[in-house]
């Protein structure tokens, strides 16, 4: 029985993680590879601190010896961010070893690069983990959705954002106490601009459109919006006219990208995506919508997503073209697509005339949003392009976000609103 | 190019949702496959019957010369039903033919057989469209998922039941409208048995343990209970507390399986599953719980699966084994799991000493089910094992379901009802 050496590339909470997962299901894994396993050595950096978990394994702060002294078969690289790790994985791949990583800031920024040096090598560069965590998002486009041409994707794909937006609708938090709680949990890091700003969201839909696509869009045209701006009554006004705000990443098969906080209804299948899940609805062309959701973070669901991606390496090896089956691109749209905007606005004094003034210019005011008193904003609901011009004479706009509906579009009641002169 | 040659058997809804699929799809798929593809004949009952759509394949109602005159490399059955179909796949397995299935009634009761024949023969049996239509719900659980052990799943498989509960509780209607819509629809056969009976979604909760366990529970023990008895009322009185009420399937690693109608809390993942769609939940020990969700069922969607199938034949042979890969049972735990039950019963006289009598019980009575009067029925939630010699006292029970809680069960205020005396 061949032996298979893996060296793994950090002992942070994934490289842990991983770690840990590798050691306690050893003989199943041997089992499905057919070979025996090794974990041949574990680079740290602070070589001075003790890990009493690790039994048996060579622990090194060296990436030369990691990787020089017994040539791995497989590199797991935990390290994050972009350099060392692009260095390492580069020159993992350069010594003919498979390479797994969860690192999504690198792949958005150097994956195509990586791939051709992985296949010019006759090896393997996989990193299901670094889009959904656990959720088996990356395989699952490739491998179970082959003849199928993905149309769009709509995905929460940043945890610590869908948890604050959680939380701070179900407990009436603001959204400075969501972050402290959020980063009191390990869901956001000591600085949470990259979970925050939506950058963490933007890469892994960089990623996403690369697998997909085999193209990114323009770094620099893309719209990133996170939800540091986003207001406690903005998300109690939508919840009383049936919608949530989740922070979204939409991309297309005309490779529109957009990452921005967004309300839905109550019947799209991202409405019940609550805490740190991430999900991601599929739109194709022949099995119609697909939506998987899971844990999007956290030490065991990134080590499931490797170890997965490890027994995948041996077991897709030929099937596996890293290039996307059959979802093509199609050319752009001339004309944008009318979008539904939900208006959050100071309340004015809604008269029969006011209202029938905004009406004209196709906005609906949501009843139920006048029901609560007192109430210092209103929500509107609003159908067609928006008239920026006639934003101050009716209400001072504080935020603008798009709406997705469900096909049925059940969820929002577009009755008029009963006027009280 | 070596070419493929594919024979069909039925040209019913999913027959003709394959031929459409495979004929617009053709380039792609000779792409994909690497080889050319030939459908070589379809099997049809009526040959009388006028079939303009159908382009350049012989159609024969023979079975014998469907694939007699020229072997095929793959047989789709499309027929349905237990005979001929499985007398056809035997025919085709012997013949040395690839066979994709969509029957779930068939592979229920003869799967095993059916895939140690093909094993024999070196070819493979596949019939990914037998549960949850077009969601790939058996290859993720086998190809993705292999070093995960599945724990338990739970799953809304019949599509039918699960539109008439969501349009019974969206609109009010009885049961009786529902079913005749559905029956309008397309979406329940003129004869409904298998789906109200929950026959249909045990069919697939044997698929499902015989595919994740390798067995199957006793087919005489299992608790299967359809969604005939359910009322309007138990609906909108569960919908007040925050629950809906699914047809589930609920399997464990102890092989456990229940198939019956249970109220969800509004956290849990399959409650915002409406409609004809399908959705499993997975809950593994490594990666957690994963959602997959999609349309049950369709021409389109079931083509999907099968197509998929197809292409998986031929892309995933040498890794495929047709065994589970790591999901052991567990033993069965001696001592009954405790459950929570909702119990639906005439409204009593709620006077101070009566709950203190009923909550010395451990009843809970759930203080939105008192909010809307006039009412004739309560609800009332009941933790623990039900003392069944306490129902007269105090409640006329009409029906009880178990309730799966999210693990916040938040869904359900606890509050103590306040007592008017």
């Amino acid at each position: 029985m061949k032996e298979l050496k893996i060296a793994l590339l950090g002992l942070g909470t994934v490289g842990s993680g991983v770690y840990t997962s590798i050691m306690d299901r050893k003989g199943a894994l041997e089992e499905l590879l057919g070979h025996r396993l090794k974990l041949s050595s574990i680079l740290i950096k602070d070589s001075s601190k003790a890990r009493p978990f690790v039994k048996g394994v060579p622990l090194t702060s060296e990436f030369e010896k990691a990787i020089g002294e017994e040539v791995p078969d497989v590199v797991i690289e935990a390290i994050g961010g972009i350099e060392p790790a692009r260095s390492y994985i580069i020159q993992s791949l350069e010594a003919g070893c498979h390479v797994i990583s969860a690192n999504k800031d690198l792949i958005a920024r150097h994956g195509e690069e990586l791939t051709e040096r992985a296949a010019a090598k006759g090896v393997r560069f996989v990193y299901e983990a670094s889009v959904g965590g656990g959720i088996p998002i990356l395989r699952t486009l490739r491998e179970l959705l082959r003849i199928n041409r993905i149309q769009h994707v709509e995905a929460i794909l940043n945890g610590t954002s869908n948890f604050i937006l959680s939380y701070m609708r179900t407990t009436g938090s603001s959204f400075e106490k969501a972050l402290e709680l959020a980063q009191k949990k390990g869901y956001a890091e000591p600085d949470p601009t990259n979970d925050i700003e939506g950058l963490d969201a933007f890469y892994k839909a960089m990623v996403l459109s690369k697998w997909i696509y085999g193209v990114q869009p323009s770094w620099e045209e893309v719209q990133v919006e996170g939800i540091g701006n986003v207001l406690l009554e903005e998300i109690q006004l939508a919840e009383q006219m049936g919608l949530r705000l989740k922070h979204l990443v939409l991309l297309n098969d005309r490779l529109d990208l957009q990452v921005q906080p967004v309300f839905v209804d109550s019947d799209h299948p991202l409405y019940g995506v609550e805490g740190v899940d991430n999900a991601i609805r599929i739109q194709t062309d022949l099995l119609g919508c697909l939506t998987l959701q899971g844990p999007g973070a956290g030490a065991e669901a990134t080590a499931s997503a490797i170890v997965e991606d490890l027994l995948s390496i041996y077991e897709t090896r030929e099937i596996y073209r890293n290039k996307p089956a059959v979802s093509e691109l199609c050319p752009k749209k001339q004309e944008q697509e009318v979008n539904t905007y939900l208006l959050v606005g100071e309340k004015i004094n809604f008269t029969k005339e006011r209202i029938s003034a905004i009406e004209k210019h196709g906005i609906i005011i949501d009843r139920t949003s006048l029901r609560f008193q007192p109430i210092s904003l209103a929500a509107l609901l609003y159908e067609g392009p928006l008239p920026l011009e006639q934003e101050d004479e009716f209400i001072s706009v504080i935020s603008i976000y798009p709406v997705r509906l469900s096909k049925s579009g059940k969820g929002i009641e577009k009755e008029k609103v009963p006027v009280a002169e």
